[in-house]
């Protein structure tokens, strides 16, 4: 049994997210799989490193499948290439050992929101961007977002439909920067709850535009209550940037 | 009578083009009209400085129109940023003496076409960008470049179907910039013919990859021929950058 792994960059658009359902047009994981069916002639399942929403985007995703089939890894990527709508591409192709587990074996992860802060929005971002029109204050985004990093339980900012038993997750970093009209947050963390980035994103927002203490943060962290965060940013902002093993 | 100038900005992947045809509905000039009609109660008609292609976009493409109504300037900027589709956004809207023409006043012109540079296209700029498998020599290219800039007959360098009597233009720069996968030209000249940057785009094209000497160039600008220059790179890597007067 032979094991590779796909790195994969996609533009989430047109998509109803990475994890596949009954329809497999609609998916990235699913759109993948027929391409792998038909080049091994098996029945082939997809493991992504995690699943990203509908219309969110990824630089680079990583996933593995298992066949019996020698594959060329170069032959995969054409395969793949040439039978992928052209918003898929799987950029690298890898033999692991069969053990590797996309998902399971995933040590950190990083994650970007781009936010395009301007009173009118840009025809060229409106699909990878948050258009908020308050001036957004990255000092108080900061701040606020310090309160985050370390290891903490993030009950508060993860949606309600998460069945993770655990909510407790380690955050390396968040990086802001702004450059002209584009603020962009990067999210470096040993992994993420369901919707965690954008609630985060949601909730940093409010810090940015006053509406809420920087200081708060850690009250809604501490009372484990998702309806005390922000709302949830909207998925086209947000990028799977890469993922660590 | 008032006469008011628009900075427009589009995504011009969804339209046929700046030129309004029969069918209003899928052209920049089209749509905008449009919206400027049922903005003043009269028929308007916007003068572009210049058509651009089905495909093509805009950063900034400069327009004016004639009407009776006064407006307030920050009221057309929020009327067409309320009823225009999001790819297309006015930013800016100015009063100019009753004179001014778009078109006939543009003393120069900014393009920039861009290159993907890379065995495999990426995603996010498949709508943006011209993807090219083969390596790009851009010192080629900067020498190609170099034989174009300054007044010439550009015959050679645009479509067989161009009504102009001239074709004579100077071109003030040719910029070529690789920055990772991405190779950017950036012209800059007094105005340029139907097709002028495309085709020139494609010649240059024909240099980086070594199929032509860039001394070909000269000749080919010499002999005034179409059918000797390059082939006609496609519009998605071209955007309109700027418009002086």
């Amino acid at each position: 049994m032979k094991n590779y792994k796909l790195t994969v960059q996609y533009d989430g658009s047109r998509y109803k997210g990475w994890q596949r359902l009954g329809n497999t047009d609609k998916t990235i994981q699913g759109r993948i799989e027929q391409v792998l069916c038909k080049m091994t002639g098996e029945n082939i399942e997809i493991i992504g490193s995690g699943r990203t929403d509908a219309g969110v985007h990824a630089y680079k995703q990583i996933a593995n499948f298992h066949t019996s089939v020698e594959l060329c890894l170069g032959d995969i990527i054409d395969y793949c290439y040439r039978y992928l709508p052209e918003d898929i591409v799987v950029i690298n192709a890898e033999e692991e050992d069969t053990m590797f587990h996309s998902r399971y074996h995933a040590k950190g992860k990083k994650y970007l929101y781009r936010i395009w802060n301007d009173k009118l929005h840009n025809p060229f971002m409106r699909k990878y961007s948050f258009h908020i029109k308050e001036v957004l204050d990255i000092d108080l985004m900061r701040k606020a977002a310090s309160y985050l990093v370390g290891e903490h339980d993030f009950s508060s900012f993860t949606s309600l439909k998460s069945k993770k038993k655990s909510k407790v997750r380690t955050i390396y970093s968040i990086e802001i920067e702004k450059e002209n009209k584009i603020i962009d947050v990067v999210f470096y963390a040993n992994g993420f709850l369901y919707n965690m980035v954008r609630i985060i994103t949601g909730t940093l927002i409010e810090a940015g535009t006053g509406r809420i203490e920087p200081e708060l943060i850690m009250e809604v962290l501490l009372n484990k209550e998702r309806s005390l965060a922000g709302p949830t940013a909207p998925p086209q902002g947000l990028v799977l940037l890469d993922v660590e093993y």
